[in-house]
């Protein structure tokens, strides 16, 4: 791994499996464990950029599928790419369109050579091929780009999931060969880390297997894919405790699209340094805020006259300048005001929640607040 | 006028009706000539109370109509008042509901007494009277009210103009009684402002005899109302022209419901010192954005690979971090971040004019800083 995406490992959990550290990027350190607030379409939907270091985001994520769609990977890099075109100064992460191939594709024709589908805005056809999707990725100029893989769906037959795998290693490679072309031409601008995901359904041995795999290309970040599809969530689990023990010490450990909150604390705990997920901005344009004790329905009569904030003690923008009461008035009379005060203390709280985590793991101390954790929320 | 309303005269330009003033209420003073954001449901749309200081906002407009609905008065009364409920910290004017209650109210019934009207939002009955809505005002706790007026459509019969013109001066004087009534029982509430409305619809006698009726009753401020609702600019220009010079040098005129950049620029000239509108808000979240040279669509194709700002030298956030051809791409996207940076431009946009309009007008330069807006702006 290059100078230029070093994980510094800082603590290791002595009761459990979490580890704290710090992934240097070409734009920035990031504190891990971390969560990555999802920008599908380079914006976390109504927060600027301002708002996002306010919420002490440290990293975002950004979908390669949309971008490409619209406004086009070339035209962000004529704009000199990603970060320029956005006005966001630290570390962004792509993700490669796997997963949106399948979710978002109307029809999808899946080959060795990569995967035809038509584009869910105005059904056109298209071709993802590793190559091409690392050319749209280089394009974008992400920090940390992923590798482009067949997600599979759940459940899946054990002998496509062992097949499907094979293919994605495949493409891992293909993806490393057109990478190292493509820094090797691309000079101008500063370079990516080409992180590995890890496929095989929830089938242990084809986790093991292509975790093992990937481990032999000596790529600087390994996710978990494939899982937040549908499985129940002790299966997405007895994936993540069996398949992190496996990847490498000295390197992230990114679980793609988890979660909830209790999700990314028992996350954690079983070794993963990384996530993302729309859970807070999503849950938050549907009018449910995340506190320490759970979920709160925003439009609920019981907030009518309440002063109180979202939360007790968060120093959050909202919760230091807002009311349940004048939030719920911004629900129900569909103001985009509500959208994004309650998006805010979503991702506000989902980074300190992280912060939280990492200080307790440095102290020591994570298995005592992870028990405190569980014993106050509800989901 | 009490010492809480004061408005003092700094400025009149020698060769228009210009003047340049301060107002001073019980939550701060307003240079003026001032534009006041429309905030109808206690929320300028999109932007939080901080952007709103940082688009150098310095008095809100919010609609008695609305929050008599939603959330209603009494509760917003229970929270503290407007301010309270919204956490701002600036003035506050709220219209009376007059103008709503005809251009919204499904159906409507007006007599002596008041208005019946049924609620756009559900169908239900409702009735406001000048006194009701005095109370629905105080619970509120703008410190500018409105009077309740009829607000008179156009094209409008001569004899219609008339008798509605003086059936609001009645209504102005029972605004006035319960206004009266409701200050000395409400002491632990700030004091607010009762301004007078002149109507008269396009008939400069009616006007004039509605202006010094006002006038007998010695409110601390005044509106002209009834325009904008559908009159040739020429004729609206004509009353305002009209009737400006007959109110009170020593208190501020309000023109209600306008407008346009080179509308507030040719009112400015006439003599007016407060506006408000939905222009600059509802003009932002259909895409278009205001600049010195007129009105840009923000989904124009020639902006997609423009790296220029919305406006070259406009300090605001949106033009300071953020490209056309990003702003396009949010709007292409149907993206909330766009509504807000093109929200917060053009709220800006029209406090920089008030404020340049402002320091001409002290500079004595009023005339020659028209003639070059006029020279560049194209509608």
């Amino acid at each position: 791994m290059s100078e230029d995406f070093r994980y510094e490992l800082v603590a290791s959990d002595p009761d459990t499996g979490a580890r704290a550290g710090v992934l240097h990027t070409p734009h920035g350190a990031i504190e891990t464990p971390v969560f990555m607030p999802v920008g599908t379409q380079a914006t976390v939907k109504t927060l600027d950029q301002h708002d996002l270091e306010e919420a002490r985001a440290q990293i975002i994520l950004a979908n390669a599928y949309h971008l490409y769609l619209r406004p086009g990977h070339q035209l962000i890099d004529r704009m000199g790419g990603l970060h320029s075109f956005m006005h966001w100064r630290g570390p962004i992460l792509t993700d490669s369109g796997g997963f949106q191939v399948f979710s978002l594709g109307e029809l999808n024709k899946i080959s060795e050579e990569g995967v035809r589908f038509q584009s869910h805005l105005d059904g056109s056809y298209h071709l993802f091929t590793p190559e091409s999707v690392m050319e749209i990725e280089h394009a974008l100029g992400a920090d940390i780009i992923m590798a482009f893989d067949e997600c599979t769906p759940y459940p899946c037959e054990r002998d496509y999931a062992a097949a499907s795998m094979q293919m994605t290693l495949r493409w891992a490679e293909r993806c490393l060969g057109r990478h190292r072309e493509l820094s090797a031409e691309r000079t101008h601008r500063p370079p990516q880390a080409l992180f590995g995901i890890v496929q095989g359904s929830i089938y242990p041995d084809l986790r093991q297997y292509c975790a093992e795999a990937l481990i032999d290309m000596d790529l600087p970040g390994y996710a978990i894919g494939g899982l937040a599809v549908g499985e129940p969530r002790k299966a997405m689990f007895e994936v993540v405790r069996g398949t992190a023990p496996l990847l490498p010490a000295q390197k992230p450990r990114y679980l793609m699209g988890v979660g909830l909150p209790h999700d990314l604390v028992e996350a954690v705990a079983a070794g993963i340094d990384m996530f993302d997920c729309v859970v807070p901005t999503r849950n938050a344009r549907n009018g449910t805020a995340f506190t320490r004790t759970g979920r709160l329905r925003l439009k609920n009569a019981r907030h009518a006259e309440d002063p109180s904030p979202l939360e007790a003690g968060c120093d959050c923008k909202t919760c230091t300048h807002y009311s349940r009461a004048y939030l719920r008035h911004l629900f129900q009379t569909n103001e985009l005001l509500g959208l994004h005060l309650a998006t805010f203390h979503n991702v506000f709280f989902f980074q300190q929640l992280m912060r939280d985590m990492r200080a307790a793991i440095i102290e020591g101390r994570f298995a005592t607040w992870q028990a405190e954790f569980s014993a106050l929320y509800r989901d």
